[in-house]
C-alpha cells in the first residue's frame, strides 16, 4: 500500500541537535513497510527512475493539516502481559512486592493468557506513539504471535533466571525467534545477576560468545541488589558481568539506577547501554537515575516504561518528561538532559539500541514506523519550539496516529478513535478480565 | 437545566479513605449548578417533599457506560496567561529564567492579551478534568472575565510585589471581585517574600488582620530564596511572614520546597496550608517537596501545575503521578503517599485550600463541579483499584466529561472531542498567536 502523508510538519529525528534536523513543512510518502520519500513534495528528478518506477500512484492521501509527523516512540524495556496486575498491589517496596505480589501470580498464567494480556498492552502501547518495544517475559512463543497478530514492532529478550528459562531455551527461541517475522526478533537476555547463579550466568555468557550477540538484562536497579552483589563477589553487577564476559559483543542494561564511575567507564568501553526507566524506579522507591552523567560519558541512553505492575502505565510521554526533569533536579541544574536528548532517547537511542536501526528516524529507506502529533490541542499551543512541546508539554491525547511497517494500526484522523489491529478493544478487554479473575 | 448520570462507577471522594466512601455503582442528578442526588438511584420517599418537588423532568439523561463520576480537580496554583511562554525558554534555573525570560516579555501584556492567553488555558484545563483554578497573574479583571465567559470557576489570589499591583489594589480587588459572579472570587495574595519590602508586606498582613483574610503566596520554592531571607532576617520565609502576622487568618504557601521542621511547625500552627507544583519544581530544579512530611505533621496539601512556562502544560494526572512518585522515592519508602491521599490533595483538599468547600466531593447539594473518566480505555484496564488506575495509570486521554457550575463545558461522550464554552478553540488559537507573535 502507497500512502501520501500531505500538508504535515516533520521532525526526522536524522540530525545529532535540532538544528542539524530541523522540523520543515512538507510530505512522507510510504510505501509498504519503508519509507520511500521524506522532503517538501518536489522530488528530484531522477527520483521515479532510481526507485524502478515511471509514476507513483497513493492507495490513500493523508492531509496532516499541520500536525507533526515523527519517527515512532521505541519502548526499550517492558513487560507487557503484566498488564494484570496492574493496580492490584501499589505503594510496596520492589521486593516484597516481586515475591508476594506478583511470582505467586505469575505462576498461575498460562501460555495463552500471556498472549492476551500481551495484546491488552499493545492496545495502550498505540495510543501513546509506542512503535516498537523491547520485551521481557515469560513466553516468547505467545508474545511474538501476539505482536505479530496486532502488528506491533517486538524484539524480545529472555527472562532467564534460576526459576524459568534456560540456556538451552534461550538457544533455541534465538534460533527460532528470529528471521520468521519482519515485526519480531529475539536477543539474549536473563532477569538479573540476583537470580542467576554464577554457573547460569557462565553458560549464558557462553551464548553470547557462540552468536557474537548482545546481551540485556536488569542490572544495579535498587541499592539492595548492587549492594548484594558487592557482598557476594566483591564486585558491583556489572563489574562482575562484564568480567564473566557477559557483554563482549555489547548489550544493554535496564534501570542502572545505582552505577558508579567505574561501572560507568565499563558501560563506556564495553558498549554497555543505558535504559531508563523512570516511573518505575520512582513508584517502587528504587532510586533515581543519573542521566546526566551517561550523557556525559557518551553513554547512549534509551527510555522504557517498564511493566504495567510496576508503572502502572504504558505512557512515553510520561517516561520522557520524567527523563528530563529528574535529570535537572538531581544535578540541580536545570539546563540539564534538555529536551532533543530525550526525544533522541525515545526514538533513535532506542531503535539502535534495541538492534533495530531502520527504525530510527524518517528517512528515505527506513522502516514505516512513525507517528502523528496532534499540535490543534490546546497543550500543544503556541508553537514555539515543537520538540520542547512534545517533551515537556505532550501527552497521549496528542497521539492522532500510530504506524508500524507501514500499517495504520491506530488514529483519531476522523475525529473518533479507531484501532485497526484485527480485533476490537471490547473483546480485549473482556478476555484480560476473564484471566484476571480466574487468577485472583 | 437538570441532567441525569446513569450507569455510572461513582467516587465520592466523601471520605478520608477509600474505605469510608468505596466506589459503588449508581447515578447523579445535577440541577442548574448542584448535585441534587447521589446515589443507588431508589430516591428515598420523601427525596422529592424535601426537595419542593413532586416530581423531577430531565432535560438531559446520560448512560455513563460503567464510567467513573468523580469530583473535578482542583488546580490550587497556576498563572494560566503565561500559555504566551510555553516553550519559549526552556532549560534554566528559576532566576535566569524569570528575569530573562519572563519579566521583560509579560511587561509587554495587554489586559486584554491576559483574557485571550487566560482562555487557552482553560481549554487545557477541561481536558485534563481541572474544574476550579487557583489563579495569580497580572490583570484580575480581565482574567476574571476570561473564567466568567468561558464558564472556569477561579479564585484569584493578588500578586502583589514592589514591581506591580499594591495593597491599595489588592483590597479593590478584594472588594469589588467578590460577591459578583458565582463562578470567580478574590483573596489577598502577593508575589514572594524576595519581591516585597517589609513594609510592603506589613501593609497586605494589615489587610489581612481588617478583613480576617487568609493570605496565599509563593514561598520557599527555592534553596537560595529560603537562604536569602535567612541572611536578610535571620528567619526562613515562613517563620518571618507568621511574625509579620501574615497568616493570622491562615492562607498557604505554593511550592514549599524547603521547609524544615521548625516551619512545618508554625504552618500546622497557624492552618498555612501547602501546595505542591511537583513538575514546576523538577523542570526549575528548584527541589523535591517533603510531601510525606506534611502528610505526617497534617498538614492540609493540595496541588497545582504551576504556570505553563515552568511546567510546560496544565495536566493534573501529571501532577497526580509525581507527587506520589517523588514522595515515595524521596523517603525511599514505596508506601508513602498511597494513591487515595492523592486523590484528596487533588479534589477536597484543593477546595478547601481555594476556599470553595462545596466543591470538595459528590454529595446533595454540593457545586456540580464532576468528571467523568473514560475506564474503557487500555490504561484503565483490568479495573482492580479505581483510585489506584487514576492515580497511577490515568492521563488526560481518560477525561470524557468536564462539568463546571452544572454546565458540560468538554466533552467526548459522542466519541469526538467537543469544547462548549461559546467560542471555538481555533479562534482561541488564532489570537494567542496574535499576541505571541507581537511579544515576540
Amino acid at each position: 500500500m502507497n500512502i501520501r502523508f500531505y500538508n504535515a510538519r516533520i521532525l526526522t529525528m536524522a540530525g545529532d541537535s535540532l538544528e542539524d534536523a530541523p522540523v520543515f513543512s512538507g510530505e512522507v510518502w510510504v510505501s509498504g513497510s519503508r519509507i520511500l520519500y521524506v522532503g517538501d513534495g518536489n522530488v528530484a528528478p531522477d527520483f521515479y527512475e532510481k526507485h524502478g518506477l515511471t509514476a507513483i500512484c497513493f492507495d490513500r492521501e493523508i492531509d496532516c493539516h499541520g500536525n507533526l509527523l515523527m519517527p515512532g516512540f521505541k519502548n526499550a524495556h517492558t513487560h507487557s502481559a503484566m498488564t494484570f496486575l496492574r493496580s492490584h498491589a501499589d505503594d510496596m517496596p520492589l521486593s516484597d512486592w516481586l515475591n508476594e505480589q506478583v511470582f505467586p501470580y505469575e505462576a498461575k498464567l498460562q501460555p495463552e493468557d500471556i498472549r492476551t494480556l500481551t495484546k491488552l498492552a499493545v492496545l495502550e502501547y498505540l495510543t501513546s506513539g509506542i512503535t516498537s518495544i523491547m520485551e521481557m517475559y515469560l513466553t516468547p512463543e505467545t508474545i511474538a504471535e501476539a505482536c505479530n497478530e496486532t502488528g506491533m514492532r517486538c524484539v524480545q529478550v529472555g527472562g532467564c533466571n534460576n526459576f524459568s528459562q534456560s540456556p538451552e531455551l534461550l538457544e533455541k527461541w534465538y534460533n527460532e525467534l528470529n528471521g520468521k517475522s519482519e515485526l519480531t526478533s529475539f536477543q539474549l537476555g536473563f532477569h538479573a545477576e540476583y537470580t542467576c547463579t554464577p554457573e547460569l550466568m557462565g553458560r549464558i555468557a557462553a551464548l553470547a560468545h557462540k552468536y557474537k550477540a548482545p546481551v540485556f538484562t536488569h542490572c544495579e536497579e535498587t541499592k539492595a541488589e548492587t549492594d548484594g552483589c558487592i557482598a557476594r563477589y566483591g564486585k558491583t553487577p556489572i563489574a562482575y558481568l562484564a568480567d564473566l564476559g557477559m557483554f563482549d559483543y555489547g548489550g544493554a542494561c535496564y534501570h542502572v539506577v545505582w552505577s558508579n564511575e567505574d561501572d560507568r567507564r565499563i558501560m563506556k568501553e564495553k558498549h554497555i547501554d543505558a535504559v531508563t526507566n523512570p516511573a518505575s524506579n520512582l513508584k517502587l522507591a528504587s532510586g533515581i537515575t543519573p542521566i546526566a552523567e551517561y550523557l556525559r560519558c557518551g553513554i547512549p541512553v534509551a527510555i522504557g516504561t517498564d511493566g504495567p505492575a510496576s508503572n502502572n502505565c504504558l505512557d512515553m510521554f510520561r517516561e520522557m518528561f520524567l527523563v528530563t526533569a529528574l535529570g535537572k533536579v538531581e544535578t540541580q541544574d536545570a539546563a540539564a538532559v534538555p529536551a532533543y536528548e530525550v526525544l533522541k532517547m525515545a526514538t533513535r537511542n532506542g531503535a539502535h539500541i534495541m538492534r533495530i536501526p531502520d527504525a530510527d528516524c524518517l528517512a528515505e529507506g527506513k522502516l514505516a514506523d512513525m507517528i502523528m502529533i496532534d499540535l490543534s490541542q490546546p497543550n500543544m499551543q503556541p508553537i514555539h519550539n515543537i520538540a520542547a512541546n512534545v517533551v515537556y508539554a505532550g501527552s497521549k491525547s496528542n497521539i492522532c496516529m500510530t504506524m508500524i511497517a507501514g500499517h495504520i494500526l491506530y488514529d483519531t484522523l476522523d475525529g473518533r478513535q479507531a484501532f485497526h489491529i484485527g480485533e476490537d478493544p471490547k473483546d480485549i478487554y473482556r478476555d484480560c478480565e476473564a484471566v484476571t479473575r480466574r487468577i485472583f
